[in-house]
């Protein structure tokens, strides 16, 4: 199996990272890359560095003006006043016309482009939280990131059954046109655009612990590309916003949505029973490719995680999804403790390689 | 003239301020307030103490479930894992049906009540940037400013032909159902609402430095209700996403609201010139009653302004304002030099009552 990744992720190098009412470390830094290439390569698997994407592929999924605001964010930002050393957002635009919120009458989700000129305006408009720390690399990194979904796919488009892109900065969490939860641009979503250029349907698959709120967004609306997700209850946890059990899509996409939320505690069997049924809903969709969004993040030693997952359920999750037979790009997400991640992301890695057909 | 403030406004005691990346000293502080206690003390006018607003007065503006949130988010925070010492929201709603964004369906533009559960996702839908830390006192604090609006409105409806409001928190960045910009409870809408039980039309003309989008979204659906404001304009200066010329209001609302934005470095000239046209526009409405959202932070010496309005402005506005001869509520916005505060707030009172009609 083919793993793509670009030393140029690593430029991503936040500081900071605001949580509970303080600014500290960021969870998601370059080390979690390092532990994925070092445990990968323990199954004798080694990355190759992707081409550049192209504005192209990005823009399938990402308005032009959102990509411009990420490559220029840091520059303009930095000529503010008194400036931080990283793009932080410190005003938000409200919205009151939504309704259900989270909705979009675009087909990608977007919202329309913003009238404010200015970069703090912009830097509130396009990031949602603040856990999206723009470094001067952010941007590269990101699209970098993006590029080894791309290559994946294309790897996946010239007949491999399957391929790994190594994605830091993360990207589920990344919606049309705005960055959240470590996230920049989406991934997934990319490489699901991707695919679409052979494959007629496309199911994602989510088993980060986190919703994909930025994924499921984009696609709500359509009746192509099928969002499945297993993820904590969001009610008390991060999006917060968005993956309850009853948001199903929207018009052409009613019924190509659908979200497992588990109770804080939930262990091995909720999660491989939901994985199960992910892939049940994805088949009965039609999907003729797939695209996993895989996080280790669930696992009860990750220090976000409030479900009570074990390592011995990640081979199984291999499983399931091996099982299903279907082209594959598996897309890195989240997973924030290098020791759960060193153990887990192999030991899916085998056991879905092992389980392919053929 | 009655004046109306209460100590209980001084328990907002903010220590952070989130702008340009970083956490900052907030200059909206309880030394403003004491700074426009003395200043109008010189004309010989004293501060009373207002009664208790109620809930039913607030709730003509707010959500049950915003108040609630306000007076419960300081406690709920602080039992956050590691909280830091005051509410600050990290991860804010993503809204895609927005169009166009500002514009609510509902009359007063509040949104749904959110679906989470957690402080951490409510702080975030209920709070829109880093300006609105709260601490231990900010809710009673944000709760007597506006009962001191309530009692300026009263009074008014008692027969006073004027009173102050010395409203601190300030209000007209607060939506119905979130707090922005310093703000937390919407004053100026609270006093118009109440204004409303006599009045069948009220004009609020807004010449703080910043738009107010607060009350423009509250009212912008609204025909009994005139918005009008002058302000810097917003394209690159806060509040960012509203206050362009072409808001004019939605529905029945249409025509009831007018922006007067001014360009960065426009002087007295321009600034009078906007008044006479509010003034103008609320008299066509055919308001009855005035509501007048007073800062001074257009002021060339404010650490916020980008205008060039000089301390002679003050006195020609209050004379513009008085002269309207309506029944007229000032409610306390911005201002942040103390030494131009102390001069433009007395000279703008001064100048307003010279020019009351009979």
């Amino acid at each position: 199996m083919r793993i793509y990744f670009s030393k140029t992720q690593m430029d991503h190098r936040p500081t900071q990272y605001g949580v509970h009412g303080r600014l500290v470390r960021p969870l998601e830094n370059p080390d979690r890359a390092g532990t994925l290439l070092e445990s990968l390569g323990r199954l004798g698997l080694a990355a190759e560095e992707p081409p550049a994407a192209g504005r192209a592929a990005i823009e399938r999924v990402h308005p032009g003006h959102y990509v411009d605001f990420l490559e220029g964010a840091f520059d303009r930002f930095q000529a503010l006043p008194n400036a931080g050393p990283e793009v932080l957002p410190n005003v938000h635009p409200y919205f009151a016309a939504a309704t259900p919120y989270g909705v979009s009458p675009l087909a990608n989700g977007a919202r329309p482009e913003p009238r404010t000129t200015g970069i703090l305006g912009q830097a509130g408009w396009y990031i949602g939280d603040l856990s999206c720390a723009m470094t001067e690399g952010t941007a590269r990194a990101a699209l970098a990131s993006a590029a080894s979904a791309v290559a994946a796919a294309r790897s996946v488009l010239a007949g491999d059954g399957e391929a790994f892109a190594l994605c830091r900065p993360p990207g589920h969490h990344a919606y049309a046109d705005r960055a959240s939860g470590f996230c920049f641009l989406n991934n997934a979503a990319i490489a699901a655009e991707t695919l679409r250029e052979t494959f007629a349907r496309v199911a994602i698959i989510d088993f980060d612990t986190h919703h994909g709120d930025g994924t499921q967004t984009i696609f709500y609306a359509r009746d192509d590309v099928f969002f499945g997700s297993v993820h904590t209850d969001p009610f008390a946890y991060y999006p917060h916003f968005l993956g309850h059990g009853d948001e199903r899509g929207t018009g052409a996409g009613d019924g190509c949505n659908l979200n497992l939320p588990l109770a804080f505690g939930s262990g091995d069997g909720e999660f491989l029973s939901a994985v199960e049924t992910l892939v049940g809903a994805a088949t009965r969709f039609g999907a003729e490719a797939l695209v996993i969004s895989a996080g280790w993040d669930a696992h009860r030693d990750d220090p976000l995680s409030r479900l009570d997952v074990s390592g011995a359920a990640y081979p199984k999750i291999g499983e399931i999804l091996g099982k299903a037979g279907l082209p594959s790009v598996i897309v890195q997400e989240g997973g924030y403790s290098l020791a759960a991640v060193s153990e887990t992301a192999p030991a899916f890695v085998e056991a879905f390689l092992a389980a392919r057909p053929g």
